[in-house]
């Protein structure tokens, strides 16, 4: 990898993280060479019932991308844009594995360009040894008894243990 | 849209532009806002039989880009990779419309990123507008006698005009 | 548009319009030029909990609709096959938006042709500015403090202000 | 099936029909029960050599569809919403089978509605029985030696016999 | 079909079956012509609410594969791969339909082989006329009042009968 | 990976092979565990032109599949269920990498197996590090002067230096 070369851009890498996967994590590394501030930005969703508080799901992505200078974590509820806007960041990465993903990726873009013009949304590939990762298959293969070592960042695996005792 | 603060990152925007659609000048301004240098590379390919010539394809492509300040337009042979290396350019933007070309995109995006792991693959969309829009089918049907403007910059439509007599 | 002439078939445009987007109204409209009659129809669901009442629903579909001729709104429930024979509807109708929209459908459409043969599936597409829309992505954007001012009629928009104080 | 009620609406079903397979006129025979008339209406595709010549494929459909009293067979150049204008026909009826078609065929139907918005495109499904049917593959098993019973007409089985000296 | 020659392999096909339709059905049926013992596999799956108890569904398989000779049924909770390992398996086999099956089966296969690269996951195809069958849509359709027969084993029709008073 | 146990099947992997890349070599691996036999068959076809002729496609893929016993090389001509009839074959296995493929698989498998029931598709993932490779990227990179290593066996590697003198 190359020296990152300072750039006025801020992109906001947005989701639930619930939790951090090895997949996200190489996301944020690709991003940190485009962009000269990288916000993760942990949704705080109502709705769904997380295996992770929001204060876990933020310790681990913090210890997890701690070594990335320009890296910074924190958590936003609300309309995206509204947030982006705020933080006066002009991009929106998106991670995008299958197809399926893409699909409804690309909706979601469209209606956030809809609702701003000015923040583009980008999409981005993860490593193609993380092509089949996600949190939820993660949480799936932990709690049935697998081992997720290499899926996950050190601070994950602990996490996990310690939350479910299976 | 807001006013472009400048980024030490300079992205390349590789095709055929055979010729230049307004889709892909959606994709080229979007550009603009996130990146301090845009390139245009037209592929040089002796394989394929175009309907314009490099240098009317350049032409067209200056024309239509003339108002954007950190645009240039180049042409480029041999591996995409080498020639981001040459030129320093950090990143390949491809614009996405539909998923065939999505699984055509992501194969052409790992292997380059195999060949050289510092450059990344971004992807882009087109406003939705112009989802349909493709040099081919523009060239199909101006060739059958149906009306191309709103879908390309002037310029091509009158070099259609002269290249085709229908 | 031209002038719709006469003709003898009914066609029927099945969903749960909670609520209705300016996508299904597009749609509903081009099906006004290839049918003689078309129904609107409600599916009425005991397992989801709609954000609007089948009632709320009912009187927007039919504002939104009132100044096209051929179109009624209806309620059903139980098998949309048979609803149609009751009816004497030959076709029913399906908007299309993605590829992941599309596969299910085709499956819909598979079971429904096997369940009566003499009822016919077309799919439509609305127009393409409205292809990310869906009645669930407007309900979210509304809820966060979005506006969807141009995604649904002004009924919805109203309504969806009385019904979600934010 | 019940009996077709009387419309005013035309219906073209365009396609290269080299040669016309049991699942083109599968849809042929759905398209007589919802449209007064429908166009069967061969390209004329100076770039493609076909294996038919126009004429061939032309009495190859009319044998194969002429016991649909509301069925014609035509052929057309240029710009298919030109030709669907000059027959006053309303509709484009295309048939789909796989993900990949549909999404050339979106393509396709956003260009036409772009060029002529009076004129809509239907899709409508063929058995599920010929979903893997196509011409090209037809024609390919023949060449191999492989039976294709079932899935032409009989005037096509002898047509390609004579054709296909193998 | 050829008679079936000894090999030793043991080929496993898990799923919920909660009815076992004719599709499901096909797929064990193909299996049989290839592996010397094949592993009918009911998941325990807690969080989901089956209408049908485990113990119906494996009467329900038993019954509908009782003239399979190397067909045995068993259920299994925890890990695919640890099951399968504890059989002495090699195979996992999917059946898959339509594409946005085949994106998630992908995921679950690649995830599977990371777990254990010694079991294999391959994919079969149920015949065409059971492309749109689910075991979800079975349910839909038999509580609304349609008929299933042709889309389930006898037993199951039944077995729907008594449970599902309409 | 476990000792492979005996069985009586043997299978078929078609292809051009030209040349033979690291994804198919995994994937004739794979098939060495689930079958007694496995057949590479390389496909002569006369319509298309290869850049390695038949013979040194089938020496180069004996080099690299040297090392499993139960792999032998063969060239076949005219229908593949033909072939695999008369080698006793009863399972067609085929690699599947994107989406785009499937759908042509698919339907490729589903017309063998109308022309021959009693043989069976199966496909097979290749390890996710070359879900982006095919013969025609290999050769499109190296002809532009990019490594292909790791990508093929070193016996193509050579074969490609010297038939492309870059």
């Amino acid at each position: 990898m190359r020296k990152v070369s300072s750039g006025g851009i801020t992109a906001i890498y947005p989701g639930s993280f619930d939790p951090i996967t090895n997949g996200h994590l190489d996301v944020i590394k690709r991003c940190c060479n485009l962009f000269e501030k990288v916000i993760v930005a942990v949704l705080l969703n109502a709705a769904k019932t997380p295996l992770f508080s929001t204060a876990e799901r933020v310790r681990m992505l913090r210890e997890a991308t701690g070594h990335l200078k320009n890296v910074s974590v924190e958590t936003f509820e609300g309309l995206l844009v509204d947030y982006a806007r705020r933080k006066r960041a002009r991009v929106i990465v998106r991670g995008i594995r299958a197809v399926s993903d893409y699909e409804y990726e690309l909706q979601m873009a469209l209606m956030n360009r809809r609702l701003d013009d000015s923040i583009e949304t980008v999409f981005m590939m993860p490593a193609e040894s993380y092509s089949y990762l996600s949190s939820r298959l993660v949480k799936e293969v932990f709690l049935l008894g697998g081992s997720v070592n290499g899926l996950v960042p050190p601070t994950v695996e602990t996490a996990l243990a310690k939350k479910i005792k299976r």
